[in-house]
């Protein structure tokens, strides 16, 4: 009856829907949480601006608050929040009041706590849309709860609460999603058990900030002046950054299980990455364009590894948490407040251009933005002082959206002046007016292009009107959820354990905040001040590869990373060295997943390696086409190959594919293979060689009880693995056991028990190949990480 | 007499050589202009310096002018010349007052004219060292002379004036050293007729520019800090830049002849570039190395173009001209008094950064600088203020050589203090004092590591002392010299014809000769207002390519750079038609001479081409190796594969080589290359086929009555060349002929007879081949420079 009164006073106001116009049907909206902080303060007020633009729209609405306290208190509570939302300064002060009273009384308060509480309310909703003789055209679930209560209530609904066959469910989930992939997975898996993925409206409120929801249509509208720039030949760095001034201070119980990075950086500026490097679609508004096209962004991020960040944590972390989780005295925390993290990308467009992503707490200002910095190619023929007169092109060109806060205080879209003047929508962005007073980035204003909102709307507001539009691309998909956190978990492991670098926090951190790009990877730039050091924390130092014997020949150890870093150093040092004997590398190489996170790393890290000199063999094959998914040649050709200069003839794949067929004897690959290295490598010895071990200790393709390969003759044969694909090349034991040096690569503890067996017997090739590796007058060296080595 | 008066003189003084110590013997320094400027101006107060300096190195001298003036006046103007002779601030007043008197006694006047002339001078010479017991060390010849004159001076010294055996000569020469790659290969020839390459040192004065001649030196002292920095990685950007305020004013006569990249670019800022940018030899002071390492250094430059430079001219030249030259008023000059010039090196070290030479004359401000600018890799966590503050590691890092002139108004080097502090020599550079009040580059000097030297030395005087030491290191050697003019010809060749901007001079120049980077070359960043157009000159639109009709197909036809450059574009654009098409690009090239230019020009200025989707087939090849130098493979992977991202197997070079042998009839190479073909390309039929055509009228390795290859299957074939290598491997015209796209290459003078007749034949492939290239169902286009079409 309640739904009647106020239908009535809606058609009497008359500026509003006539019955005919409200045939699109009704909407209930149920906000979970309803008197929850968030709730408080952004989403009743959300719901509100929805009402006020939608209440012409043809659609009628119920709002629906939930919580599980009873129904007095809780209605009790949630009124009192009702009644202070406000009206917005656009807003005839008038028709605001009038709707916020009608808001009043569309708006009810449930308790929801069990089956029959949900049943009620579904039954609550039927009822009263028969009795008004509307039809149902959907439901919104807004999920304001923390995460422990998600799988119940999506249950809940799932099996009480659906909306009849015609009208849609939409439920909408605040974050956090997970902490990592694994829980994000499950997570995923059992809402995938209670919703479709088009149900799923899963919030990310930075796609709701005004100058980030703008980046693609910028990018749009400004396509023929940024086509030609918005690439690695034009663009010099982009840097997406969130900095805050206050601390974790009251809220450590969160902020101790997740992070920086958990909390910022994976989620907010990893999106408002994704829009500015990820190919344009074709249609900005197709929900399916952009997220295809930025999971597609995903995929050409390279791997973060430890060296890909700095964090830190601001001094009064500590205590704060020691206080508030009451924790002992002694307590250490490793969660950083503090994260500087530098991505790639190995797309065309963007290959080698460095995307920078920053956040952390207690810092010097309050400032969001994602900043385009070009660069300078231009030459400016005359002296300083004119140089700087005018818009001169030797001046910073940059285009910066402006999340908010800082000296500017508003959303705001900046393109330097001498970079064009860009084409902004002239109902929702306008020019700014210079303010000479103020500079960003060192210049001043006046040096910009800038555009602010007409109307400056709150991102949550913007987000309840997307869903309400069904626009699913302001929010995150479960793949793109999935992508982004594949893409964060690796950092997140490897860096747990480290300590960060502590600073006092405001203006007083001063450069010790600072970091710099070097070899790949970013450090601070500052020595850390020996009066910050934390005693309690391990040290990198703990996790330096140790060195000591292993069946008789040196063998490193080390966490993988570092072991792979220290190889990788090895070889390049191996390289140099030969080159300078004797003007050529000859390197052969082992497939499978080992060697990849050496063969990017090689790419990544090592400028200096003489490619150009290198020649590159494989130690086996696969008898499959190069270009199959199963090719080792394939793997190095992706992960190395692509990436730096070896030149063409000196790549020397195997010659398993031949006259269109694979590995016939008769085609005599594995002879010509060796003919070609009695040709090209002096003596038959490779400068260096890399192998891998097998759980069953093979090496190359060599196989227990191989009948070819493992004594006679230094050749290349043919091979049998006990696993598909069966047929292999390979080069012969006596063959490797010619080389200069040998490395052999051991990673994981799936490899601990070959490694413990290995380190006990002795040379018995037959029975596991590897224990036959030996170079007659080389040098081998074992690589064996922690894992392996100590499972 | 005279000798021996002196000789007598000098060992009085006490201070001097005692015989014992003299008997490092005698040096003649004969000076051929001795009363020309430069003499005046520089050479007698370098030579008294060097007397000054090596008085008491027991070695004795004398000093020979010589002019073509009669002997009573020219001794007259000679000795007007040296009364005027400087004591340097460093000297004691005494001792120099005493050494001048020496250095005038010493000195003498000498008519050279004749033969007899100069045999007379060196009789006169072994005559007073006979008298005096000297043994001769050497003589010095310093040609302070025009040009034209020095054939006749050398034929002379060395048929009539050299010294005895045992003893040195060196000759000094003065630029001009000719004016583009053929005249200097001649005057080179000339030369060498008549000296030994270790007797001549070629003078380019910056290398005794302290600045410039301290740029190896400090490579090499502060190699620790340079190592991990001097490369693509870290370095931005390399200026080389000289500035002049005044004009040609007066010296119009040989600028006319000259321009501005002939009198600075080719030598002076040429030779400082080329200290940053070599490899740095391990012994820098080994003349040797370092001449080595600089012509590797040219080595590495990438080929100069129209678009590799700006030019301009001052508006007040052309009366300028006008007036010195009494030409006609209507007379227009474009030689350049104004040049930015962008320079590549392909080198690992340097790829892909810009080398900036610039230099002109009317401009705003007088100042010569070599400057090496970094890339900022630092993120400044700090705001503003903060940031700006200290040694920020996001302050602009560079290292400058300062030549001369400008604020500092001193030789100088200086290095950013965020950078290093760097080891600089104490005997020659002091730190200089932090003004604060000065900027360089918009940083205050306060940013700066800033050293000048302890003693400000003339260039002259400094070379001068080098002649001495017999460093020939701080001289053009002729392979140094023929290697730059080889580097710089192209493009004065290239600009010729072309009208430079016109400038008025001065602050008045404001932004108009600022200039950027755009796909590989450089264009000036303003367009060229209007009021300054040079309504006589030639414009580029003249060169712009023509569209016409050859042999019924299109024909596109320009001079050469344009006519490439359009080719370059329309292979481009068909290959993103191809892509979007079908996902890929199936390309086959031709090897020879004439793609090697378009090879480059896509590799360089071709960033969007779909190299990732395409897949390059050779239209021909030579049966010789792949690493042969013959080898048409080998030309395409150095010209553009190695530089490009063509995957792996997307390389098709034709099996010409198998089982080590070349093209052996029974190893089936050609039909292998035809089975790839028929399994990779659809329909065997390539997208794009890029054809040559001989003066023979034969294409791809398809020649005039060949057995093989112009009627029958559209195959691959084995052919026989009337020239070495004679076996080829070739697809079949009927194979060409399924193309989607032909485009024929013809370009230069000597294609032109061959042009004429193929507009006249009609289809007679038998008698020339290229006559039956018509494809079927696809389209010929035709590329024919002017010199082919219209000889």
């Amino acid at each position: 009856k309640m739904l009647g009164r106020v239908l009535c006073t809606v058609l009497f106001v008359g500026a509003f829907p006539s019955p005919a116009e409200a045939s699109q049907g009704h909407i209930s909206v149920v906000l979970l949480g309803a008197t929850g902080d968030l709730a408080k303060k952004y989403l009743w007020q959300g719901l509100f601006q929805l009402y006020m633009d939608q209440v012409s729209s043809g659609h009628s609405f119920t709002f629906h608050g939930a919580a599980l306290a009873a129904l007095e208190p809780g209605q009790r509570r949630m009124f009192d929040v009702l009644k202070k939302l406000s009206c917005p300064p656009d807003e005839a002060p008038n028709r605001c009041a009038v709707l916020k009273d009608q808001f009043l009384k569309l708006s009810q308060y449930h308790q929801l706590r069990t089956a029959e509480n949900y049943t009620a309310l579904s039954r609550e909703i039927e009822t009263l849309l028969r009795q008004e003789g509307l039809k149902e055209a959907g439901r919104i679930f807004y999920f304001s709860v923390p995460p422990f209560a998600y799988t119940e209530i999506a249950r809940h609904i799932n099996s009480s609460c659906r909306p009849p066959a015609g009208a849609w469910l939409r439920v909408v989930l605040e974050k956090p999603f997970g902490h990592d992939l694994q829980s994000a997975q499950q997570l995923a898996a059992e809402l995938a058990g209670f919703f479709r993925e088009e149900e799923m409206y899963r919030v990310d409120h930075y796609l709701g900030k005004q100058a980030v929801a703008h980046i693609l249509p910028f990018r749009d509208q400004n396509r023929q002046f940024l086509d030609p720039i918005w690439n690695r030949h034009h663009v010099e760095r982009v840097e997406v950054v969130l900095k805050e001034t206050v601390d974790a201070k009251g809220r450590t119980s969160f902020y101790e299980q997740y992070g920086v990075i958990r909390d910022v950086l994976q989620n907010h500026l990893t999106e408002a990455l994704m829009f500015l490097i990820m190919e344009l679609p074709a249609n900005v508004s197709s929900a399916q364009e952009v997220v295809q096209h930025k999971l597609q962004a995903f995929q050409s991020l390279w791997g973060l590894e430890r060296s890909s960040a700095v964090l830190g944590q601001y001094q009064a972390y500590d205590s704060q948490v020691q206080e508030e989780l009451q924790e002992a005295r002694g307590y250490v925390s490793t969660t950083p407040t503090f994260a500087g993290v530098l991505i790639h990308s190995d797309s065309l467009r963007w290959e080698g251009v460095p995307f920078l992503l920053t956040s952390g707490k207690a810092l010097d200002e309050r400032v969001g933005y994602a900043r385009v910095l070009f660069k300078n190619r231009a030459y400016c023929t005359q002296s300083g002082t004119l140089r700087d007169a005018g818009h001169s092109q030797c001046k910073p060109k940059q285009i910066i959206f402006h999340f908010g806060h800082g000296v500017l205080n508003t959303p705001a879209v900046l393109v330097s002046r001498n970079l064009f003047q860009p084409a902004m929508p002239k109902d929702s962005w306008k020019e700014a007016e210079a303010r000479s007073d103020l500079h960003v980035f060192g210049q001043p204003l006046s040096d910009f292009h800038m555009y602010s909102p007409v109307k400056e709307r709150d991102a949550y507001s913007v987000l309840i009107s997307h869903i309400y539009h069904g626009r699913k691309d302001f929010f995150i998909t479960t793949e793109n959820l999935l992508a982004s956190w594949a893409f964060w978990t690796p950092l997140l492991d490897s860096t747990s354990r480290l300590p960060p670098r502590l600073y006092p926090g405001g203006v007083e951190n001063q450069h010790l905040l600072d970091f710099e790009m070097v070899s790949g990877g970013v450090a601070f730039s500052l020595a850390e001040p020996a009066e910050l050091l934390n005693p309690g924390g391990q040290m990198p130092s703990d996790f330096r590869a140790i060195q000591s014997k292993f069946r008789q020949s040196p063998l490193v150890s080390a966490w993988a990373e570092d072991l792979i870093s220290q190889l990788a150093s090895d070889m390049e040092e191996a390289a140099a060295r030969s080159v300078a004997r004797s003007g050529q590398f000859h390197l052969a190489l082992s497939g499978g997943s080992s060697p990849v996170v050496l063969f990017q790393r090689l790419a990544r890290h090592h400028h200096g390696f003489p490619w150009q000199h290198t020649h590159v063999w494989l130690v086996d094959e696969r008898c499959v086409p190069l270009t199959d998914s199963e090719s080792n040649f394939l793997g190095l050709h992706r992960h190395l190959l692509q990436h730096v200069r070896v030149p063409y003839f000196n790549i020397h794949p195997m010659p398993v594919h031949l006259q269109r067929r694979l590995c016939v004897e008769e085609d005599r690959g594995a002879q010509l293979y060796a003919e070609d290295i009695v040709a090209l490598v002096a003596n038959a010895s490779f400068d260096l060689v890399l192998l891998g071990v097998g759980t069953d200790g093979h090496t190359a393709s060599l196989f227990p009880r191989s009948e070819n390969g493992l004594e006679g003759a230094p050749t290349v044969v043919l091979t049998e693995s006990p696993v598909k694909p069966h047929q292999r090349m390979s080069l012969s034991l006596p063959l490797i056991n010619k080389a200069r040096q040998v490395f052999v690569l051991v990673l994981g503890k799936g490899k601990h028990d070959i490694t413990t067996l290995l380190s006990r017997v002795g040379h018995e090739p037959r029975k596991w190949p590897i224990s036959g590796v030996s170079p007659s007058s080389g040098q081998l060296v074992w690589y064996v990480d922690y894992e392996a080595l100590l499972g």
